[in-house]
């Protein structure tokens, strides 16, 4: 089977250098060794190190590794919320953190919008219900396409302050230039912008976090085991984890940051840019296609849906002909929309040869 | 850096086709694989028929995937308890699987036994305190050697038949020649036996199990989110996980396993049973060193534990100078013990060296 160039938006194409690091972390025996090593301790810390000069983490922020971004919803909803968390809905993604919290016996509300919407600051403007101790806002909507400006976010923080503030940012880091002094939590999983293997989710938090769960395991509430926030905490202060993490995962993330720190994020993200408008350009001027996301504030920059009616499975035949996959939409837009990752694996020449195809 | 021969009980020495299968994957695009393509399904489906074939699981018997093997004693927890577990706590990791039902808030009791001894039937013929859901029994204790005879098992359900039974066999699987039908879930991880890069458990689980999550559920209480039993099992019986899962360590899993049934599992269970005698008799006539369980009827076959006292760092640094990379002893026996791994990728030359390097 020929690798195609992968747009789907999640495992999507691996970051470029990705085989070549597997090939040296075999060589290097680093799948069998010990996660209670100095020799791990040192992966470990390159990952955090890396990541927090990436994108710019401030020292009251902590880096945490889960099983996956799923993982993630779970252990915020036990750490952070006793009672009531609201959330954001606008896609099957902000809706499942939602669901979660349910299935977690707490009791959330949400805000909803149909997919393809997103919010502006009227929606919370005229204030949240009493009682809200978290408030869930999904960056960049997987599903839709649908992105939240960061100065949304912001003004989130500015209306209610004593409201955690947690940020899904799954299939948009590393492309966003967070100010995390004005968000609490923002957690990804490594199968998307960073190019990785799946398997891994990695959990920004605050000290505010953490002075949450421990106020909740002084009530007595249960916040988990081995992955509560705490647990997580005081092992990743060590460079270490709770159990016997996925090591070759979080090797390759070290590796995959380092050479993202070396290409220079102000790249990375101009690159972005480029290729998110050529796209949104060909979309706009094409016949049989349009972009689903209407408002052009909300377009977001790391996946691009393609609303194609009737001319989805000939685009599909057209691109996977050229050797490229796009992703299919999502949920009942399966056989109606294309969905294409825009990560920073994704070179420029790859997207002109997207563009022209699409164009034909 | 030159790989040695790893003896560490986990992550331990790669199952010696790893590296092959690795490259394999990588080739046929593996990696950025969407885990809701038929493709995936179909890998899914091999590495669970494999597991079927290669243990002889009965049809009454799910094969579920998780992050770790700490994260299954959390689910076995949080949907097969009410309220109360016992667990038979004879060290580090029996004693947490104890530990992480304190931390969700149940209320677990045990039946403590110094490390290095084990139980036999007596333990629990005098009867169990009233209200017991589920026994927690670890087959194979890594912390210390001691692995519990399977009869010893059988008896438990003998004496207990309402009770669930959960059988920890992180290091021991694939080889113990469990009767699934006197158990009720029994679980690895698989870094250990199966010679694979970590990040992934494996949960086998009855139809039992998952009516007890029914039940709970039924109740109102909460048995997680995205990994409870019914979410893993509705899942599971499309070939398909609640989250984005480890997909290339699910590959590999699947590889390593049609490599194990190709070899055929008497023969691994035989030269498993090689291995141990030529070590442990190594130890006995040994005049610094000593095996540390003294009772021979629960010397675990795979996880082989020396009392080597004041002679450690020297027998260590011996193995290092001959490429072998001995286990450190487990929490306070750190400086007194060595622990040497005995799965399925080390073959009976490899031990031939470890021993007749220890005779010198």
């Amino acid at each position: 089977m020929n690798p195609k160039i992968n747009f789907t938006p999640g495992p999507s194409q691996l970051y470029f250098t990705v085989e070549d690091h597997v090939r040296t972390a075999f060589r290097d025996g680093i799948p069998s060794l010990s996660h209670r090593s100095k020799q791990y301790e040192a992966i470990y810390k390159k990952a955090v190190d890396g990541l927090r000069e990436l994108l710019g983490l401030p020292s009251n922020y902590h880096v945490l590794f889960t099983g996956s971004a799923n993982e993630i919803w779970e252990r915020i909803i036990q750490n952070l919320v006793e009672e009531k968390s609201l959330h954001l809905v606008n896609g099957s993604f902000s809706k499942r953190f939602f669901e979660i919290a349910q299935l977690l016996n707490k009791k959330p509300v949400k805000i909803e919008v149909p997919m393809g919407q997103g919010f502006n600051a009227d929606v919370v403007r005229t204030g949240i219900e009493p009682g809200i101790e978290l408030l869930g806002v999904t960056h960049n909507e997987t599903s839709t396409g649908v992105c939240q400006p960061l100065e949304f976010i912001y003004t989130l923080r500015q209306q209610y302050p004593d409201v955690l503030l947690a940020v899904d940012a799954v299939s948009s880091l590393p492309y966003p230039d967070f100010d995390y002094s004005k968000v609490d939590s923002v957690f990804f999983s490594v199968q998307k912008g960073f190019g990785l293997p799946a398997g891994l989710g990695v959990w920004l938090v605050n000290d505010r976090c953490l002075a949450k769960a421990e106020q909740l395991l002084a009530k007595g509430i249960s916040i988990g085991s081995f992955h509560s926030l705490p647990s997580l905490y005081t092992h990743a202060i060590k460079n270490q984890n709770p159990e016997t993490p996925n090591v070759l995962g979080i090797y390759l993330l070290a590796q995959v940051i380092e050479d993202m720190v070396r290409r220079g994020i102000t790249s990375i993200r101009k690159e972005t840019e480029y290729k998110a408008a050529l796209l949104y350009q060909a979309l706009e001027s094409h016949s049989d296609i349009k972009p689903f996301v209407q408002d052009k504030n909300l377009r977001s920059k790391t996946v691009i849906v393609a609303d194609c009616g009737e001319h989805t499975e000939k685009i599909t035949q057209r691109l996977l002909a050229k050797g490229m996959q796009p992703g299919d939409g999502y949920g009942s837009f399966k056989k109606t929309q294309l969905r294409f990752a825009n990560f920073p694996t994704h070179s420029k020449e790859q997207y002109e040869l997207l563009v022209d195809t699409l164009a034909n």
